[in-house]
């Protein structure tokens, strides 16, 4: 097999054609780092064993733009998210699915500097991308690189959680600061400074999981506030739980130049995407103890409680303002920031 | 939440929000057609039981253009790419994710149409979409809609099934006959007509599979010849198994309009790219039988040993002509039909 010229190629249509160049890609680039004994048998699905139990999956594709911004790429966020998305469930993620749709001309060293992340961010995390999927589409017809990745983990037993769950009186969760990722990403994507950095939250939030499912095993609901930011997420669990959820601005945590940032923008963060939070859902006798064992997780330490449940036939989200009146929090309305993940 | 105008409307960027139009348009396109218990449980994850054992996951990107094309469309496709993959290992499908990247403005009538005949290949094949995604990208920076499968499933016991497993004096069998798919877009992308319409043989096999391992359960090797065609199968298989492979022109299955076709356009049909068929490799002794049984099966009516595995360090495939000369079948170097899957 010929080699690739990593340093100055670029992706060309015979990279997916299923033939010497795909499979010469394939092998220099994705298998290379990634290196895993499941992807190395180098068939087109990967075979592991599992035990009997309860098993979740779920697929998130990324088109964030631009693909390096302060805190992550598009390859570290693909992990992210999946990771994410399935240990919100309670499971424990086991193993990762990644298709890549690559547009002709784009630079082989920006692929490896994507996949380079994407192998760092799996083995963090402990879920090695096991099989995968290379197409390229023509020069004008992606955007250099866009990424499905699939994940699918096991669920303890005696875990429910479900974003049907919740009941009036629960105490609702955040792990963290609000809207870090998407003010990272709109500063980098418009080049604006605000004073300091700031860096995508994006993170693999499993471990924090599992140390509050084993503290707290009756949790309702868990839920990464992406797209849409906060508000959207408490809009879908209310709607899904048939509930009202109430949350005082002044709890809500958010950091200062990322308050800063919104308010020199016209942004409300309760709106902006985050990618290494995510809200909980919790019966609020487990609230107390739930919070001390958040706070001991590097990725929980600003863990706070923001409101309630209540009963409500509207199913509304209605915040109490830092000025001591009241605002309904709506759905995400139109489109914030394209793209964000 | 307000209603589409499915009739009329376009893809917007605020369908990609994960806000209230993306909720909309998950509702009343994806959840409507898709239809089933896990779907609508409207989680980041759909939750299943499993039993223990050995599991395949696999996850295929689908590009192909035109997306409407005789015998199918990248709904189907999408469908049957993913089910064949997972029953390349033997496996029986049980759940399929879908990820969709959507071009702004690209027609909500065609998402629709899409959406419809995935539902339809999903539900006639038994295997359901039971999670998914959304993203939306700028006009020109997609192509209408690039849609990644990725699917689950359980291999029975006693079958091992895997591309590193053949050996000298193994049979080769292909399920029917070959270039169909291709030259179906090839044709329909040009606008030729070569007599008949010749339609792509996009099907889902695990039914046909199931069938063949019944019967014979030392089957050592199974692989759909999609993208780079038989040839390029024969030669991954040859140095998966470090093996050479020796086959015949003139017991391979070919149509008569897709030889013609290939001969008008100067393409070989070991390298177009089929999307319902596959190649098995199975101890000599079993090959009688189990090709007797793939005739009895619709997907299989046209199945016929094609050559012999043999002993070659150099791992190449030879084939004997219909002319009585022999040729090495090399790898498909370059790319013959872009964006044919």
């Amino acid at each position: 097999m010929s080699k690739l010229d990593i340093k100055n190629g670029l992706i060309e249509m015979g990279h997916g054609s299923g033939g010497r160049a795909s499979a010469t890609l394939i092998e220099e680039i994705f298998v290379r780092h990634f290196d895993n004994e499941l992807l190395n048998q180098g068939n087109d699905q990967a075979l592991f064993s599992i035990p009997a139990g309860r098993m979740v999956i779920s697929t998130d594709g990324h088109v964030i733009t631009p693909l390096f911004f302060p805190g992550g790429d598009i390859g570290s966020l693909s992990i992210h998210g999946t990771v994410n998305d399935v240990a919100m469930s309670g499971a424990t993620p086991l193993y990762l699915s990644a298709s890549f749709i690559l547009e002709e001309g784009f630079p082989l060293a920006d692929l490896e500097r994507i996949v380079i992340s994407m192998a760092k961010a799996s083995i963090d995390a402990g879920v090695p991308v096991v099989t995968g999927d290379t197409k390229v589409v023509e020069r004008g017809k992606g955007d250099g690189v866009f990424i499905t990745t699939t994940g699918v983990g096991i669920v303890p037993d005696g875990i429910n959680i479900s974003g049907d769950l919740a009941k009036p009186g629960d105490a609702i969760i955040v792990s963290g600061s609000i809207g870090d990722h998407g003010i990272a990403i709109l500063s980098s994507r418009e080049g604006l400074q605000f004073g300091t950095t700031i860096e995508s939250d994006s993170a693999a939030l499993h471990t924090l999981v599992a140390e509050m499912i084993a503290i707290a095993p009756a949790i309702r609901c868990l839920r990464d506030p992406t797209r849409g930011g906060l508000a959207t997420t408490l809009n879908e669990l209310a709607r899904q739980s048939n509930v009202g959820i109430s949350i005082q601005e002044t709890s809500i945590p958010i950091k200062a130049e990322v308050k800063g940032a919104c308010e020199l923008l016209g942004l409300d963060p309760l709106y902006i995407a985050n990618e290494g939070k995510l809200v909980c859902i919790v019966p609020a006798e487990d609230a107390g103890q739930l919070l001390a064992a958040m706070h001991k997780h590097p990725l929980g330490q600003n863990a706070a409680i923001i409101g309630n449940v209540c009963e409500d036939a509207q199913q509304m989200v209605v915040m109490k303002t830092a000025f001591g009146g009241s605002r309904v929090v709506d759905w995400l309305a139109g489109e914030q920031l394209p793209r964000i993940c």
